[in-house]
């Protein structure tokens, strides 16, 4: 394929290794032709070249500086995000960018302005879109089969909390856990969150508590087109990844179950048990993370608009926000709220 | 209800308990009028005044002789069956006779004789045609959704063996238990059974083996319509009493899963866990059980067909002495074989 | 049974019908001894009697004066729930109250007071407690299979809208539909109620938004326990009467599905297909409403406490008293600010 | 990997070019060393290369002097198998042969003969064995959750005919399409099949009757542990790919359902549907064609025995022949009467 995207990834952690991986082996219009990693190691270079990276480096700035690579993945620590989207931006280079964009909306802001500045194409990596569940939901709906969406529901549990260091740094549930889901609500309503209440509590954890969080929620979503949503979290689902979305319209409902390793169903004196669902992202959203960087490489190679832009990063930034006002002022908050303060 | 029709029963056992239960509560448009059992128990007796009978005899002739009754239930003991429903016959009375109606050709033929001199009604007790899982996919077949039947596969498995005492007197496996699915798979594909091959093993218990009977069979069928099929049966299903249906044609195939007590799911970090099928025939076909008995009602006070015939009972018979004959001599058996010869 | 609890029946509407129709036929240790219906056809007195009714009457009053009556079912009209309970205790009858007690919190008081007074026993008609999926969750909750309580999800929705003119008298969604997911609520969780947030819309009728009610609605809902919980109703689901609820615990989850009528499955060229639940509460119900009977005959027969109180109507009303609240004024509303108003 | 297995692979047709893929992408323990087929495009030849492939040939030969090469797949035509096996175990090399190894038993004795002589390893191409569902129910028979395997039923149905063409050259439905399903059975079982009873129909295409074949059949077996089992197979299922799997033993049953594209279920008011299976063995299987290799190299490079033998090749070749001339001759035929005449 003589246009193959060539593609630099920037951030050889778990989810760079994922997408280094995907776009070497799954994504033949695309090319891996860079790696850098400011903590690159020397197996974790060789394992690049080994998948045909060209140019392997401990410097972001050798692939943005490439004039071949025409595309940028910033997959590395959240902090540098946003300077780097800006950075890769002005070099020219369009951007794939992990979620979140920053934890700041002048820092997202600002990196959406580069990226409008500079006229090249940016997707942020909200994954699930993509997933075969959530996709078939979408597509039912957009085909007319359930009518007018009224309802969202979204369940959304983690099948163990993360250490409490990590929870400190995160930016909280809604930030870091349920912003997926603010964006699951968005892209399944078709319309965009008006306004949010949360309810929260320490369940699982208490050292989740004491590091400022909650590790349980609840939150009711308004949507611009008069529906109205509900999504639920856990960080603790004993029985696994928990990834459930239903949508309500109406005429009728579109509800997706969770994924199973296998189907086999085993029936004894005791009782009929089934698989628990698939362990956790890497597992259930391991084609959507292949699918979202086709959808990228597509976009870019055929000029089209993207499947989940720099605003939609913006937009479930906003919610998160309000929800975290929301449970800590004890009262419903607008979206236009947070817009006006930020 | 001016017309009720006012029925007697002979046999007070498991299923003439069910059936004079259900007719005195849930079938408005008949009465209760007579009970007979030749063992009859003062208990018996309160049980059935209580519930409205008038007429309560160890004699089954009592019932016979009543003017006003105009239906007699025979669910006395098997050997039983073929002489009450000639002597209910002969007495003008239409019959409903429980399964099977003997275990010996001739008595069959001689009780659909004196039926048809007679010109009443005559009903036999396949309770499963009228299970809302499997009238369904007959509708299904009906309303051309599956197109033509091509394979009719039959799961029917019992919860555990009767006693070996039980067995040696049954009829063998054939004529016992799988003579219901020989029915159903008559009725689901909708046409007669002509060659049967059967295999068998003594998998369950050695003394069913010892009794000179199999516990576990499969049979294959060939329908006159060229559709082929397959029952498979067990004494004994650890987790409970398995009945499926599948009926697969050339648009289509219809399934029907076993019945549950809930719906509940369990999901807990070992396993996902549901209920086990209802235990067993009287859970599962209770409603059939009473649905049975309301088409006897009607079909005999609007003078309309029965739904399950007495040549349904001798075809079904017939099907289950050629899987008896093909179990012992190794090799397919036609029905047309087994009539020549009985 | 020489200790039959004798039962006199107040009101043969369509729930009234229910009762007096199960109390006669499937309840043993009960006995239909009145109905008393101040519209009260000749028809109706016809059917009661034909079912065993000794007293039948317009005179509600000719029940509460009957000395063998034990215990007063109420399923007349809302308005005149309050008021037969409280004469039903001062006459010494053990009462079963339909829901709700009344739409306004000081006559539910009284009428619990005079029923605390008379030292009877009164149960309330929160029916699927009884429900087999429900009841079925709770006993995994109370064998610690979920661990403890940490969210509760219930779906409750409605094939169709009521009609306009119903909505306006039916005291709004909260009082006359949800009111029943506060008691499931509660129930699941085992423990009480707090705190409400109700968002709502109107998304099925105009009409039901004229009459100053929404048709659409989430709760959100703290409990007493530290556990959260949120409800979602709609007035019209297009496949039919959708009744989940699912329990998150700390170790695991119990979920119930919907009931269908058959278990059949029917597989095309174009899709595979299954029932839809149960019609409406009529149908799924149906079992719950013969159980929650049978539960209070047996506390009154032995003494026992209710499975569903007088106590348990009030809560349910203060939980829909504030989520209306909470509707009206766009804010969290606590149960405590209720009680203290009302 | 300094020690990656080398391999060649002898054909580029449709299951070739899947090895080809899984290997050069999925298999890191491996290396795509070599391809041949005798019909070669420019177009083949620049994808092997590509893939990394160093020789690519027109001829097999090549690759069977290639010194580096260590493992042979074959997948070219069905009458080569066999003597490319002996070719390539005289060479040396290791051999994964594409089912069936030959159409005539002594060209396949010929075949593991050589292997025997050669000391090389063999696998036959049964990919389902490590299809996730089926291979999990032989884990739960392995781990005794089922007890002593009592019946063993398949169901294995195509979503569409062969054309009349194909189905000529085929060696016929038992050796073309249900030789897959014996060592289904084989391997549920951990038994060797010792007898089979086939019944056939010609219900979805008259040409295929007019070419000698049946499309329809039901084959009931004996395996020598005493079960006895079931597969039913159909050219066509109208709704897609069906293949279960359910064993039943002593003390319960694991079935295994279809894989779905997606768990979405859509409810309306007409109906709940859900999608039809995976559409057909490329979708279904695809992750099995990448295990059955990742196992293949592994016995290889471990020198451990193979999942699937070439004595499993020929026993479910036996089974194949047993069925077909059952089928022609009516009668149920022992295995060992085929292996006594072949």
């Amino acid at each position: 394929m003589a246009d193959r995207l060539q593609i630099g990834i920037i951030g050889a952690g778990r989810i760079g290794k994922i997408h280094t991986d995907n776009i070497a082996r799954f994504i033949p219009q695309a090319q891996l032709t860079g790696l850098a990693d400011i903590m690159l190691t020397a197996e974790q270079e060789a394992w690049a070249k080994a998948l045909g990276a060209r140019l392997v480096s401990k410097e972001p700035g050798a692939l943005l500086s490439d004039p071949e690579i025409k595309a940028i993945i910033v997959c590395s620590s959240t902090d540098t995000h946003a300077d780097l989207t800006v950075a890769a931006a002005r070099a020219g280079k369009h951007v794939f960018c992990e979620k979140p964009i920053d934890l700041t909306v002048p820092k997202v802001k600002a990196a959406l302005d580069a990226v409008k500045k500079a006229g090249v194409t940016l997707q942020i990596g909200f994954n699930r879109r993509f997933d075969h569940n959530f996709a078939r939901i979408r597509e039912y709906t957009l085909a007319g089969e359930i009518g007018d969406v009224q309802l969202v529901k979204i369940t959304s549990r983690d099948p163990a909390p993360p250490p409490p260091a990590y929870v400190k740094v995160s930016g909280g549930i809604f930030m870091d856990m349920m912003i997926h889901d603010f964006d699951m609500a968005r892209f399944q309503a078709g319309s965009e969150i008006t306004e949010v209440y949360a309810a929260g509590a320490v369940l699982v954890d208490p050292e989740i508590g004491k590091a400022g969080d909650v590790d349980t929620a609840i939150v009711t979503l308004r949507f611009a087109s008069g529906a109205i949503g509900v999504i639920d979290n856990s960080r603790k689902a004993a029985y696994g990844y928990d990834q459930r979305v239903e949508v309500f319209g109406s005429r009728g409902v579109a509800q997706a179950e969770n994924d199973l390793p296998n189907t086999v169903k085993l029936s004894t004196e005791k009782s009929v048990t089934a698989e628990k669902p698939l362990y956790f992202f890497l597992e259930r959203y391991k084609q959507a993370f292949v699918d979202e960087m086709v959808s990228f490489v597509d976009s870019v190679r055929s000029n089209k608009p993207v499947a989940v832009t720099g605003e939609d990063g913006l937009a479930n930034m906003y919610a998160a926000l309000a929800a975290q006002k929301s449970l800590t002022e004890k009262r419903p908050v607008s979206i236009e709220e947070i817009k006006v303060q930020s």
